[in-house]
């Protein structure tokens, strides 16, 4: 059975689940080794281990190797990767590209989900691998990095596979001539990818941000590149080694998909940017080096995640504990490094009515604030919450940060068992004044957050929609019991092209993003020129060739 | 009814034909009084009449006037057209663009439809306008500027309506939690346009290369700045006119809908294309300016058809007469202005095989051009092919052409009974050598066409597929009877991204293209960066706004 009658099934639940967005899962979330295997977790961490202090098998064409990558857990991981040029890799990529360019739509896609079944079942190494380069704690590397970044990346190889379907192989098209014999054309349509697909990672979602654009791109016909972050080269390490195995077997050359990585200190992502060989980029990253990308790039097909400042309002809410236990944990989460996190929580100064009477400004801050204590209060938990600070500058950016605003909680060091050098920093909550905006109107990427005092709940609205609009934003969340003020604000936040999420207590959290159904980015506000999971994510990744014959009479 | 119930089943049967791409045309091309009206030629011309020497009635804000367009039949237009300047009209659009953004898809896609009924029933109007700007005879102005152009306007709001209607309203979210209720999320998305679209037309096919960028943008939910070339403005008005009478009834802002007019002298487009009010730009017209506006455009998003040289590939055929006189008419159509006209016509040294037997190199060229002659031998008729010629630097550069290689069929006057000053040239035909690509490498725009000499087949896929990727090429044309020649060259032009037309001989010239089944440039090639007529036209001028609540438990 060929790659893609075997996954036949998965791919059509996968096509029909994007357009009712309901809830699906291909990928079990749960780390069970009911699931996995019972010995999967303890292979998958011996696997880890035997990387570490060695060179990255990868054969690959390379000049030389890279890698410097050390785990914010503390050990360093002594791992090398071959790597090469620019020149050198953009034309491997694009040779290799030529029979991948000919395949049939079937074969590829084919092709694709072999590659996501196969990572799947190395879920409990790429957890290892996500975990010590990213900073997230097992468990949430093990989720994201493995199941939830596969359904992703089968969600772009479905619209992939529904969009090149769409147009038809042939037509017979035959035109009436009045009483005269009509006039026939046969006619036939190919899909023409691009060409060299360049894809550039990031150090906090190597994974889960990377292969909706490695797999858009391969499955329409492109060779790719992936150019990971130098502090999180691993996991698209693995994951590219997984897919050159699979590609290879097709009887395809396995340069389709190529790894560059690099040093922090002799980068080589500018070379690629700026190769008139490269068709397309992908990137996720900071809007300093993304805005390089969009303003240097050779090509003008460029997409980009870059960053946001994510607000939260609150107007009202039924339930004041709920409410508070669940922004505590969206602050938590990854020591606030999720690019859905969120950093300002407008407040009017007035306070807010709730289920236990009415709250002031402080009492709401405070609210949050022993909430987070309250979730962090036991050492295990709160480090498999919190995980470990990705960059040295993150950790930095806290401390400089505690001069910004009155402390409602402060940050602290939150201890890892085993690691004790791990890098950490829990919450830090700031009250201010909304007029303060050049504290909480930039970026302050990591665990800092700010309880922003309004005039009212009008003017939360506003300033959120407008700091969105100016900085951008992937997510808003709103607490409130007004229909009224619900949907103003859904009328502010689409707008401001910002997803919004409303009354959120239970166990489902702001930053959250579910594959299938939660488009993840809008491209309608500076957080990123582009949603990654939608059709025109696909559609511009490959153009359709016609051929007419006129049918002898 | 609404517009939208009104028109529902022509909509739904262009969905369903740009899927199939077999023939279908919802507006009938022939010029019949039966179908338009018995005295809606008569009409047509009287109201065109009317408009001559004077200011166009046209409703909307502006600071002035401009317009000095002159027929290329030779006479004075003296019509002028409210005009204004960058900042007030992106301010005046975006202003009315808030409106259209909040409507329905159906409310704005079925005002599209009704604009596209009532341009319909005006395309004896829009013949004259057309004619008398463009230099087309009154038969293709009738069918190229009328109802052609109206099918692929048609085509784009079923793209778009396709598209949006993929992103469902609503969905219940329920993701169970194994023995506990599962969590449940009330989810609902709406579309959310980019803004402000700039459209900048073409002197030569006003409305059919401006209808699918206007039509796409506007169902999509954004507002539309409408730039006409300062040759040919009034079919545009026109047709916005009759727009923003349909956006009024439908009650809207008209300001939906604007047209800027300018004069060559005097032009407009640059300020409109750095306003950084101005979302995306779609521009038809060469490719000096087309790469000014790529690489100036305050906004990325720029979708652009510009220009390139079209090839025609002869290798054999059996139907030596059917070819001559079908590459004849190609050549000669509006007197080679069609951006799908042929420029270089490859042939082999050795000459062909054909029914008639071998024929040399400059048999074939002499076939060609004494097609040519016959074909335009009634003066009466050849003007009904070859009309007037739009501009006066193309008239002028048919004549510096001559020196280029040795006349096979000369260019010259072509007449137009009533019209005795009218612009005029008929096909020059040079033969020359391939080592020539000085003369035959760059797009010679107008009717001047190279019979070009190669070693052989396989030289002349290779040369024409290579200046296509060079230089852009929107169509291209083999006459082979051997099947590996015609696969070798769909394998080549596909690769090179241009639609290629196989033994045409019949009624059907390679210059066509019909709505619904021919997809109309690649962007695959520096002819364009977009294809026209595709899901990647529509799917980036709109994102998704989400909005997602948790149900009370």
């Amino acid at each position: 059975m060929s790659f893609f009658e075997a996954h036949r099934a998965m791919l059509e639940r996968a096509v029909s689940t994007c357009r009712s967005r309901t809830y699906w899962s291909a990928f079990p979330e749960a780390a069970s080794g009911k699931i996995y295997g019972e010995t999967a977790k303890a292979d998958g961490e011996a696997a880890f281990k035997a990387m570490l202090g060695k060179p990255f098998e990868l054969d690959q064409p390379a000049q030389g190797r890279a890698g410097k990558e050390t785990s914010p857990y503390g050990i360093a991981l002594g791992i090398t990767y071959p790597t090469g040029s620019a020149d050198s890799f953009v034309e491997a990529s694009r040779k290799a590209g030529e029979g991948w360019a000919a395949a049939s739509i079937e074969d590829r896609v084919g092709v694709c989900l072999e590659i996501l079944q196969r990572i799947n079942r190395q879920s409990f190494l790429m957890a290892n691998a996500v975990m010590h380069t990213t900073g997230q704690s097992f468990m949430m590397a093990f989720q994201a990095g493995g199941p939830h970044a596969q359904d992703r990346g089968l969600e772009a190889v479905a619209y992939a596979y529904d969009e090149m379907t769409r147009v038809p192989g042939t037509a017979e098209w035959s035109k009436p001539q009045g009483k005269g014999d009509p006039i026939v054309l046969d006619k036939q349509w190919r899909i023409i990818p691009r060409g060299v697909s360049l894809v550039i990672g990031c150090a906090t979602f190597p994974t889960w941000n990377s292969y909706p654009a490695i797999f858009a791109s391969l499955a329409t016909g492109n060779s790719v590149i992936v150019k990971p972050h130098p502090g999180a080269i691993l996991p698209l390490a693995i994951s590219v080694r997984i897919a050159r195995d699979v590609i290879k077997e097709a009887g395809f050359d396995p340069n389709v998909l190529l790894l560059v990585a690099d040093d922090a200190d002799k980068p080589l992502a500018k070379d690629f940017v700026t190769n008139p060989g490269v068709a397309m980029i992908d990137f996720t990253g900071g809007p300093a080096f993304g805005s390089w990308v969009r303003e240097n790039a050779a090509t003008d097909l460029v997409f980009t995640e870059e960053a946001g400042i994510n607000p939260i309002v609150i107007d009202s809410t039924n339930d004041f504990r709920g409410m508070c236990a669940n922004v505590a944990f969206s602050l938590s989460l990854y020591s606030g490094q999720m690019c859905t996190a969120p950093q300002n929580i407008f407040v009017p100064a007035g306070g807010i009515a709730t289920n236990d009477g009415p709250k002031s400004f402080d009492e709401v801050a405070a609210g949050i604030g022993s909430a987070i204590d309250k979730l962090l209060g036991d050492p295990d938990r709160a480090a498999g919450i919190l995980g470990a600070v990705q960059n040295e500058a993150t950790a930095a950016r806290v401390v400089a940060a505690r001069k910004l605003g009155r402390i409602v909680r402060d940050s602290g060091p939150a201890p890892v068992t085993g690691f004790n050098d791990a890098r950490t920093a829990s919450p830090l909550v700031l009250a201010i004044d909304v007029a303060d905006e050049s504290a909480w109107g930039e970026e302050r990427f990591g665990p800092i957050s700010f309880v922003v005092k309004t005039a009212n709940t009008v003017e939360s609205i506003a300033r959120a929609a407008e700091s969105t609009k100016r900085k951008g934003a992937i997510t808003a969340s709103l607490y409130s019991t007004d229909d009224k003020v619900i949907d103003q604000a859904a009328d502010a936040f689409a707008r401001a092209g910002v997803a919004l999420s409303v009354n959120l207590t239970g166990g489902i959290y702001v930053n959250q993003s579910a594959a299938f159904s939660d488009y993840h980015v809008t491209g309608a506000n500076p957080a990123g020129n582009a949603c990654l999971t939608d059709a025109a994510f696909v559609a511009n990744r490959f153009r359709i060739a016609s051929f007419r014959r006129q049918r002898a009479a």
